[in-house]
């Protein structure tokens, strides 16, 4: 199996390093914006190998902030806490060609269901169904969630990120007053606004992302332990999401020309799951014009060339 | 000209009466379900005659909230404040063949501008640019310029109506945090909604309202007085998104049919303008299934056939 | 009332002249590329004087095809061989936020039915409406009818206008085929297309469309004769939806600045109609960027301020 | 691996038989609509066997239509012709959350691409592509194309179903006039329907569907000579748009559900792909109401669930 070493990773890093000047670091916030353009770090982690399961490469010490990543990770939650039939409920399970952060899906289906939970709507109301009895326990539900994918390692939320956010996404209060309208979500809307903020601000470098990855790779089990984090159907279903949508409006185009499940975050990270084999960490925040991170794009491409990573 | 006596005017109601068993009252909120659907009175406020210049017929003491009636009084108040530049920067004038609290053309318009200031969204920023240097400041503004078409008259509104429509319009700030995103409003959106839910609580009788038509109909100019109350252009510009967008989505086609401008309220009321001649005022809960008052409407198309109301 | 002299309309038309600088001339077909961008001419039919009832500016000569300016002349044929109720059973009557070819409204309407006669597919499905017992019949009746509206004037079509837009106007086609396979229209689409281009191929001199105009604003009476050719009831529907729909997508704009009913062609041409009182041909080929001739429009704009022509 | 025995598969279709009177036969032509609804039948064909490598059950004689199924043959032909960059020059790789027969997303997207090749849109575009310097040697080279997919056996197409398809398929002749005006089709677009639905009527029974699926399953090879039928790069795009776009609108559901790459089509037949191990054939013409075979569906996820043939 591929990427046994760190110094072969570094070697695929070295070539998708000068793609990075073609991208663009997301801007819409300060804290984003201040980003390091030619920032690239990738980690493997095996399932299946001894005591020395993860290769690195790269400024490996960067942290990042999921964002849209925390997508897949609190869906998993949700399924956990209310199960399959109450989730899908209240989000549905289909690509759509619109924009991640679209309305008008909302507007023309019947229903007013989000399409699926990896555009923002659909995202935001997976949130609101998160157990907890208040949106304090809600979100220190989500993040010791998180930190158990880690094996326990304590993490925590860019503050300043989340804050900026907060005051700025009214998009995203849009779309939670349209659903509230239309009972997919209840409750207080900067409430939820609150804890989705902070789960999109939540910080980790690559390592941290692959090892994560990893869980999902290994069927839900932690790669270290065996121990199960998340139920084997609960992981599958997080796996199909990021092949059909993972990947904002380039999901299709990322199935047929990659064909490895992955989920990118406008902070520049992605990651990325082989299964039965490997998790996959990257950050590098030039992001393409599809909201892509490039470079981690082209790197995953390398590696379903290389090694044979696509499931299709 | 017609409609000279209440009898005459008794008569026409008379034969719309039938009507109200097809409509459906507005059964969104419980102050509004409570309404009467037998309800049918009607008001004719002359502008050349003498002294004794009002006709009116049905139970003239029941009282209504203005409802979407009230955006082109708030649209006549911005136009006053902040000029035809400034209200048209963030306003279009188009008709739209979309529902009136339509998200999808926001989406898909350049600037995210409102179509028209007819629609929700579009009323909403009309009303956020009414001059006040608060919230309180802004809705007494409101308020106060509806009395002043009403001779001074003093006025409220309906509370009960206004805090239900505050709590449940979740659709509308769904518009105004869209418009917001987009820097099409600024401000807080919870007040904006305050004054815009009071507004549309504004209550009055069909009398009342035969007077403000009144105003338009007499290009401005208080019709007892003579006074300007609204600049002619003003009551112009006003008067032609009546006949393009007043009546929801039959605006076209009561063009067509009746050709008197007229704005309509989903609690029944309907405001009618003959330029020249005299201002309308109806009352009737029962709506026809684009949120018209089915006899209401009825009154004007008999109307424009036996008086030749039609402005075309 | 106003423009009385043929000397009072040519200091209009030296006023608008610059403009057309701004403007471009619709390039879509070879034929109307050859326009020459600098002509502005205009005629102005007044119903209400004696023998010499017309004056006019310009290069008056120079002639010009109807383009959509036909679609006016054509619902009012349909609407006299078919009646109100089969027209606007296949035809609605509001007014579009959406541009004049497009399919979005076709798809999300019930029953498919195009929302106004003034958009393509509404204007298709109104000539598949005229009379006819073939398609040769029908293009004769369209033809036979407008020469009505001339007093009798042999006019003809431009076949090299025809043909290039048969050959190249495969959106039209597209919106036929769908229209057929929802019942909206029946019978070949090549035909119906053929007879479309030829109506929209029409040619005349802005004197004549004056005179066509004067028939509008006489209520549907010839304007020399007072014989009626077309019931007063159709002129008012036709002169309605030039407000509503007349001006492409800056129609609510024109209704508001403007305020006479008025149709655009992509030619440069409008018909406009000041009822009672008189009718106006203007040509001038470039166009502003929604499609109107942007001198022309100017014209009635100047008009409307100066002699107060506005309805409203 | 499961699924050894006729027997077993017997079993299976016993067990979903009962939901057969849940569904609906298309109807839209009469051809289809004489299918009986209560047929299920279906095959497995092994790769990794020796002589004996299909089991079967039901009426495995019983041809249908191919139908849609048809765009994944005929984009792997296009692909074999005109290669990766030609065909998504034309047509996206993305799915959509649109119905299949959609205009909308041709309006609204740059460049009017269909967004995917399994709508109807993208696949009128890739039959386009298909070389041949007639219509007919396109149409006679996908026949051959299939005929070599099954080994070399002699099929041919329904006429009936082929000529009922051709009358009444305006919706189709609308998208490609749609996008010959935008210039993703050139050439007659009568002729190029001709060729669909020619190709959409290509009639098999359900062994052979399997033996087609099988080729997919075998990287491209024929599963009993080992001769490359199609190359791997484009056997694996195809397998890819079968899970993002394969079963309409509920393509994403299918994936989390049951995960095996399919495509269905209207006539009731679906194939399906487990890579590396089989093909699958199936046919039951009763619909669910997003227009995949019901029982053939259910089949899939049994399946799926106890021999483990999810991809994910």
């Amino acid at each position: 199996m591929g990427c046994q070493t760190d110094q072969e990773l570094l070697g695929i890093i070295e070539r998708v390093k000068p793609l990075v000047a073609k991208g663009k670091v997301a801007d819409y916030i300060p804290a984003l914006k201040a980003a390091d353009q030619s920032n690239v770090s990738a980690a493997v982690f095996h399932i299946t190998r001894g005591s020395d399961v993860c290769v690195s490469a790269g400024d490996i010490e960067q942290k990042f902030t999921l964002q849209s990543i925390s997508k897949v990770l609190v869906l998993a939650l949700a399924l956990i806490d209310q199960g399959y039939t109450n989730v899908f409920q209240k989000v549905g399970m289909e690509p759509t060609g619109d924009p991640y952060n679209s309305m008008i899906k909302l507007e023309t289906s019947s229903h007013s269901k989000p399409l699926n939970p990896m555009i923002n709507a659909g995202a935001l109301a997976v949130t609101s169904m998160v157990n907890g009895n208040s949106p304090d326990e809600k979100w220190r539900r989500i993040l010791h969630f998180v930190q158990c994918l880690l094996g326990g390692k304590a993490i925590g939320y860019n503050k300043e990120v989340a804050d900026s956010e907060y005051k700025t996404t009214d998009l995203n209060r849009s779309l939670c007053y349209f659903m509230k309208q239309h009972g997919v979500i209840d409750g207080d809307v900067d409430e939820l606004i609150d804890i989705y903020t902070k789960q999109c601000a939540i910080e980790m470098n690559c390592l941290d992302l692959s090892r994560i990855a990893a869980v999902f790779a290994n069927n839900g089990r932690d790669p270290q332990t065996g121990n199960i984090l998340i139920e084997e159907e609960v992981a599958r279903i997080c796996k199909t999401f990021m092949v059909t949508c993972g990947m904002y409006n380039a999901s299709g185009e990322f199935a047929i020309k990659v064909g490895i499940p992955a989920k990118s975050g406008v902070s520049g990270g992605i990651m990325a799951v082989v299964p039965g084999k490997l998790g996959i960490g990257i950050f590098s925040p030039a992001l393409d014009e599809r909201g892509n991170s490039i470079a981690g794009a082209e790197i995953l491409k390398i590696m379903a060339e290389e090694y044979h990573f696509s499931i299709f």
